[in-house]
C-alpha cells in the first residue's frame, strides 16, 4: 500500500449519536483525522491539530479503517462521520468507494478550505467556514469550489460556530451568498477541553447563556430560516471525548 | 363568522425555537389548540387538554389567528407549529391556505389517531404515536389514514415518546410499519409541569440519565436509522411555558 493512501488517524470511535448540525441525534461512528491547515483560536480538537500530537496519528488504510467501523457497528451499515482537524486533507477516495459498496454512508465535517473529488460520493457535506473570533480568514471561492466538487452528489449544508456578533454577522452575510443551502448555527464551547484533559469542566450555565443568546439575535433578527443548536453532546456528556 | 370554523387556542407564543423532533433549532411560532380526544399518564401540556381549563381556550377565527402570529414574526414568514392538546381535531383548513398565501409554512404535532383532508396542504406532519406508558392504545389503521390524507404534500415524520422498555419495543414495532418515514426518538419528561406551575423544578440529571439510557438502547440494538433527541426547550429553559 503506497503512503498516498493512508489516512492519518486520530482516533476511531462510536457508534454514539452525533451530537451538532444536521445530522443531530443521528448514530453515527466518528472517524477523526489528524492535521490540519487551520489553527482556530478555540479549537475544541486540538488532540487533532497540533504537530505536538502527531505521534498518537496512525496512517491508516482504508481497509483498515473500514474494519474498526465494522467492528464498532456490529456489521450493521450506518453513517460514518469524517471528522478532524481537518479531513479534506486526507484521501479519502478509496474508503468511502469501499465503504459505499458495504451500504455505509459518509458525512463530512470541514471548513471548506480544501476541496476533493470525493466529496460528491458523500451523503452529507457540512461545510463550517470559520467566522472572525477564530482568527482565521476564511475564503469564500474554496467554499464555492467546495460545493462544485460536491455537485449534486450530497447534501450540502453551512454549519457556523457563533461567539460575538462579529461572527453573527460573518454567518449571515456568509449565509446569504449560498441561499439553497440549509444553515446550523451553535453557540463556541468557550471552555473547549485542553488536550489530554478529558474530563476538563464545563461550565455548563455560560454554555446555556451563550445559546440563549444565540437564540436571542436570530429571533431578534428574524433569521427565520436559520436552525440555531447546541452542542448535545457537551450538554450531556461534558467535554468526554469517545463519546 | 360561524361556529364551525373557529378555531379553540389555548396559546400562541412565539417565535421561539421548536424543542424536539424533525424541526428541532428551528424558529417557529406555536399555536397550540384546547382539548384531545387522548388522556395520555404523563401529559405535559395538561392546560391544553382537561376540560376544567376549557375556560382558558379562546374560540379565535382563522383570520385573528393569522393576525396574531403576523405580529409575533412582525410580519416575516416562518413555519407555524401547531400543537396541543390534539390539533387535528381542529378545523385548520382555512387558517392554512390563508397562511400559505402569506407565504407561511405549517407543521402539525399529532397522536395520528383523527385525520383531516387538510393534512395534505402541511409542510410537516408530525405523527406521535403513544406508547404503552400513556395508558393510551394506538390505532395503527388510523395513523395510516392520516398518512394517507397527508399524501406527498407534507414531509412525514413519527415521533415517539419513550420511557421504558415496552415503550421502546413499541417504537420499534410501529415503525417497522412505516419504513420510509424518518424516526425521532425522545426520552419522556417524568417532571412534567403541573398546570399553573410553570416554574415547576425539573430533574435535569434524571432526564440526562434517561436521554443516555435511550441512546444507549438504540445503540445497542442498532437501530440507525433512528434519531434520538432531547426536549432542547426542557434542557435550556426547564417547564418554563411560553418559551
Amino acid at each position: 500500500m503506497s503512503e498516498e493512501r493512508t489516512i492519518k488517524v486520530c482516533e476511531i470511535f462510536g457508534p454514539t449519536i452525533q451530537g451538532e448540525g444536521a445530522l443531530i441525534g443521528r448514530p453515527t461512528v466518528f472517524v477523526r483525522t489528524g492535521g490540519c491547515d487551520y489553527r482556530c483560536s478555540w479549537c475544541d480538537s486540538l488532540h487533532a491539530v497540533e504537530s505536538r500530537f502527531r505521534d498518537d496519528w496512525r496512517p491508516m488504510e482504508p481497509h483498515e479503517i473500514l474494519e474498526s467501523v465494522r467492528r464498532l457497528s456490529g456489521g450493521k451499515p450506518l453513517t460514518v462521520t469524517l471528522s478532524g482537524g481537518n479531513p479534506a486533507i486526507q484521501p479519502f477516495a478509496d474508503l468511502i468507494r469501499r465503504g459505499k459498496a458495504d451500504g455505509y454512508g459518509f458525512a463530512l465535517e470541514t471548513q471548506g478550505s480544501v476541496s476533493q473529488p470525493w466529496f460528491s460520493e458523500l451523503e452529507t457535506l457540512v461545510l463550517s467556514p470559520k467566522p472572525p473570533s477564530s482568527g482565521m480568514q476564511c475564503d469564500v471561492d474554496a467554499v464555492r469550489t467546495c460545493l462544485r466538487a460536491a455537485g449534486e452528489g450530497p447534501r450540502s449544508v453551512l454549519k457556523f460556530v457563533v461567539f460575538d456578533d462579529a461572527d453573527f454577522r460573518f454567518a449571515r452575510q456568509t449565509a446569504a451568498l449560498f441561499p439553497t443551502l440549509r444553515v446550523y448555527l451553535q453557540p463556541g464551547n468557550h471552555t473547549p477541553p485542553p488536550p489530554g484533559e478529558e474530563d476538563a469542566a464545563i461550565d455548563l450555565d455560560g454554555i446555556n447563556r451563550r445559546f440563549e443568546w444565540l437564540v436571542g439575535k436570530v429571533l431578534s433578527e428574524g433569521w427565520f430560516e436559520a436552525h440555531v443548536l447546541p452542542q448535545l453532546h457537551v450538554l450531556i456528556w461534558g467535554n468526554r471525548r469517545g463519546v
